[in-house]
């Protein structure tokens, strides 16, 4: 659940708001008959959203010697969308990739570069009719079709109070902050 | 200079394979009439590449204090000719966007997020016709048309020596390492 995190997001639920605009192009998001959510294919070919090292909302010490990057991306027609409107339509997948951290390669020597496999994919998809709450998150262990996460799981509490739009940690996406700011999306409360 | 450096490439040039292939889809570079390369507008809605944070390739100490992500795009022709081929068609553009990274802010207690104003981009644009080496070189104080860097510059010579596919640092870019390792184009003697 930890990597989860990274992908948090708003305070203030934009609950009135779930419903308000629609994207013109269909959602990524592919679901199996009996509701489990499939592999987001091709994710690397989306929209980049932003890179984070090591990053950790807890006070607990990280793991000695071991480093990791998370790249988040999401679905152009959401992004679209939020470009509009500074905010998530029905349908929005926010895919976080994280990949081992490397100091030592090549002629580098020191900084971090991203090498070797993905360690983890987790999904944080919108779908008001589908959840309560809009949101979703699915955890990908392989390329397999993912289980939903429990809403118990504190992903979603934490989501819902620190994320700065709806429940999505635009705070920490330079470019989506830049939008949402501008369009009056962004609780002003969670800015960091 | 110093984040150029940060897309540093192959030591073998393949001097012999700049005219082997060519891009169905036109190069997004543009030049003004005296030939400075026009800003890569758009650039951040191209294809993800990598990310990295504070890499150096010298001993010098870092600046304390003072940390920063590099965010590597390519152009979409481009990179679907490297899904092909594994290695670049004329006309490739590599944009690397440079940004401050963060520890505190918002609930991030440790580790690096991306945060504010685009510090720099520098571009690295193959033309074999126009570039003697075939690459080139430009840094962008903002969004007016560069000039491009003089050969003599140190960024030129590391590319050549150091990186492992084109004079471009695939080691660093693990979903293209992945792809030249199987088409046989990376260096071996440059794999970190």
């Amino acid at each position: 659940m930890k990597y989860l995190r990274g992908l948090a997001a708003i305070c203030l639920v934009q609950a009135a708001g779930f419903a308000h605009s629609a994207s013109p192009e269909p959602s990524p998001a592919r679901y199996t008959a009996d509701g489990r959510l499939e592999f987001p294919e091709g994710y690397r070919e989306w929209i980049f959203v932003t890179s984070g090292l090591d990053m950790s909302y807890s006070q607990l010490p990280s793991m000695a010697g071991h480093s990791m990057f998370d790249n988040v991306f999401v679905d152009a027609a959401s992004y679209r969308e939020f470009q509009r409107s500074g905010t998530w339509a029905p349908g929005t997948m926010l895919v976080m990739e994280t990949r081992g951290g490397t100091e030592k390669g090549s002629i580098n020597r020191r900084g971090h570069y991203q090498a070797g496999a993905v360690m983890g994919v987790e999904v944080h998809v919108k779908d008001p009719q589908r959840y309560k709450g809009g949101w979703a998150f699915f955890q990908f262990e392989n390329t397999a079709p993912a289980t939903m996460v429990p809403t118990s799981e504190d992903c979603y509490s934490c989501h819902r109070e620190h994320a700065i739009v709806d429940t999505t940690f635009v705070q920490f996406y330079p470019t989506l902050l830049e939008i949402a700011t501008a369009k009056g999306t962004a609780s002003t409360a969670q800015r960091p």
